[in-house]
């Protein structure tokens, strides 16, 4: 990891992968799962923050992508299928990575990360070995042989441990998708071009996982599959790109960071016409955040030779079955939540001081709303408590009550959690019936009557 | 399965499994998983309109337990944690169920549910073996021997399979909670009493996976940990036991249908003070929906221990360090869903003729309002297109638009969803600026002005 670089807010581009993973576990965003336990690579708890943060990302995703779209029907298949559907697929047989291991202290390797690059056989990765590092013990080229490795789970279904009960949890949910597109489409009677959108978690057993929430070994997905007659497909792509690029603005990821990369014909799937990353420049390089690949009829053909069965769409005007192409859209909830974290991550000077503060939009911060008695004294929680119980019953606002600690200290955890608006109520309260409300980015403060407090929030 | 029975609303007690089975395949709510492929017992997918009801069950679940409560927070653990954690709490070693083989046509049985009680002692199983029928084959008594299965799904997580990379798929999401007490504890610097929520699928290889959504292999829970002072703790569970069944009124389960059962001393584990369950009676018996247990402060307690922490809470009025009791709701969330459908399902005759509506709540069914123009001459989708952004614009409502079949038809399969209203645009609209809203309970009709909509839906 790189060092700790201390920057200003003009500077939040040179953000430390370590700065947001000591931010993240401090104020309840993220853990190392099982930490206690010594932990275990690749897996993450989210926290408090975290999981509201995630939920906000997550409903902000489905309102803009499945409620609000007529044409588009969500969809939540098992992370356990058919050991088949996977056969189909290709996942079974090709869901490979080359791997190497060490033979001084035996760690394994991603071969492809190993010597910075991807070859098409593993043969070719044997010269380019001889000069790498091992990362772990640091011994040169002292690898044995290349190997490929099935990223997927393996488990066993039933009450045997044989062959026949073999089967993997999901490395993605679009396998669900593709299997359920006859039901989806006899359910909701869908006319082409047409979605089925999922989010849920999906599983592949990383060689070496790392870079924090980027490359982990479970994560959760948010995978459209947009269903469109061949001819519109290039069309219908170009908009797909268009929209996912606009939709990351919305929720607050700084479009400075936001690059395009077109997969070259040796990255891409074979069958993919044509494959487009959304590419963010997180502290360890510019990776993908969002996928969006036009798949064709390869899925939908895999799936109807895989099942026996005739997978395919009647098109009213051409008067025949035909098999419509796919755009995929397709992008990593935590992958997201690491450049929401990233771009939001301020550090400004106040009167000599340095505040942290995570300018999230509002509405994908973790807690909306901050409500801070001044002290414990019942009269103020007394009345601090019933603009509590107001404000949740009466706006779908996620508030959070704080007593605790001084109140300098309570907005500085605040400002690091993200929250836009603290209310502060005070002695004056009592008298006045008005409180406080802090505004997070310009920590300006304006008085507003108890009363007025919902409209005074907007 | 029980034979199908056609029952008018006052009878709706003896809905048959075979009813619901049937509309929630038919109308998109619950598909079994992989049934192209021929499926795969105990994993079902949720359709279009069962993901969003399953959505909105958890969102309110969500809202009454963490949102709308100061002191419960949220958490998302892994569903792969370390081993380490499920051997301390005791899964590794005793989540077992005990299984016989049928020694004639080697399908193999839950043996409690064969004889149709629990025993504390495998041997106990042996004698009654003798007189019962193999549910597959029909043999009467040809039982191997009894043993016992561990319900833990079995992985490998890296490279190697191995014993050192043994690793599981939780079969509950409370592990996490407790593994993550004190990280929890130190980032929301939380007082006694307080809850740590967590909504996420689990896991249970179930020897004969059964009755629908009832007894699956994948499902989701929503459980929540509340951690309480040793002293408080009968007090305090008696308040859950309260608050879950109001809960389940709140979203439209019969209360009829409800009853409580208290667990006997066999029944519960050894370390639970108290256990009770709000049963549901399903049509295939009364059977557990929510599970409510005293479970001491066993959890903790055993992960202090495996991880050799000291996972304690400081009392600042006894100024000591404690180790706090928990009461545990838990209620899965297909469990949940199963008895929200039946308990909606109703026939009507109408005019001499069936009507079936499942009567869900509003807010609950997974659609809130339908659009239907009359005919799709583009003069009334104009208006029913804008009328649709509308109201997704406006409103936090699912809409959906549906312009396909006869109005007779739309209104049916609406129905049948549970729409509470249908939006209807006819050439009415044209010349009054107005639309029909229909009732799904009443089937009234009324009349709105197309600016007066969003009041009138209420």
């Amino acid at each position: 990891m790189p060092d700790t670089i201390m920057v200003m807010s003009e500077e939040k581009n040179g953000v430390s992968l370590e700065t947001l993973v000591s931010l993240a576990k401090r104020r309840g965003f993220v853990f190392p799962a099982s930490e206690i336990y010594g932990g275990i690579s690749g897996f993450y708890d989210y926290g408090p923050y975290g999981v509201q943060m995630a939920r906000n990302l997550k409903s902000a995703w489905w309102d803009a992508f499945v409620r609000s779209v007529p044409n588009i029907y969500g969809l939540d298949s098992a992370i356990i299928q058919s050991t088949k559907l996977w056969e189909a697929s290709g996942h079974v047989g090709g869901f490979n990575d080359p791997m190497v291991e060490c033979n001084e202290c035996h760690s394994r390797h991603r071969v492809d990360h190993l010597v910075g690059k991807e070859m098409d056989n593993l043969v070719d990765y044997v010269p380019l070995l001889n000069d790498v590092e091992c990362t772990v013990c640091g011994k040169k080229g002292k690898f044995g042989e290349v190997k490929t490795f099935n990223m997927m789970f393996k488990t066993y279904v039933g009450a045997t441990d044989d062959n026949e009960s073999v089967s993997y949890l999901r490395p993605e949910t679009a396998g669900g998708i593709f299997a359920d597109f006859g039901q989806v489409l006899e359910t909701t009677r869908a006319k082409l071009p047409f979605g089925i959108a999922q989010i849920g978690k999906a599983f592949r057993n990383e060689i070496s996982p790392r870079e924090f929430l980027f490359r982990v070994r479970e994560f959760e997905q948010m995978e459209l599959e947009y269903f469109v007659s061949p001819e519109s497909a290039e069309k219908e792509f170009d908009q797909w790109k268009q929209i996912s690029w606009d939709w990351l603005k919305e929720v607050g990821i700084d479009e400075s960071n936001l690059q395009w990369h077109q997969h070259t014909q040796t990255e891409r799937a074979h069958y993919a016409a044509d494959s487009w990353d959304i590419n963010y420049e997180y502290p360890f390089g510019s990776k993908e955040l969002w996928g969006i690949a036009n798949r064709t009829d390869f899925d939908l053909k895999a799936h109807s030779k895989g099942s026996g069965g005739d997978i395919t769409y009647f098109d009213t005007e051409k008067n025949e079955h035909i098999v419509p192409y796919v755009i995929e859209p397709s992008i990593g909830v935590s992958r997201l939540m690491l450049a929401a974290l990233h771009s939001a991550y301020t550090e400004e000077e106040v009167n000599g001081e340095t505040r942290v503060v995570l300018k999230l939009k509002p509405g994908i911060a973790p807690v909306d709303v901050a409500i801070l008695p001044l002290s414990k004294k019942p009269e103020l929680s007394k009345i601090a408590h019933e603009i509590y119980v107001t404000l949740v019953g009466e706006t779908d606002l996620t508030v959070e009550y704080d007593e605790t600690q001084s109140i300098g200290k309570r907005y500085r955890r605040q400002d690091e959690i993200g929250t836009p608006k603290c209310i502060t109520v005070d002695f004056d309260t009592l008298e006045d019936k008005a409180v406080t409300i802090r505004d997070r980015d310009t920590m300006e403060q304006k008085r507003v009557k108890i009363n007025e407090l919902i409209a005074g929030l907007e």
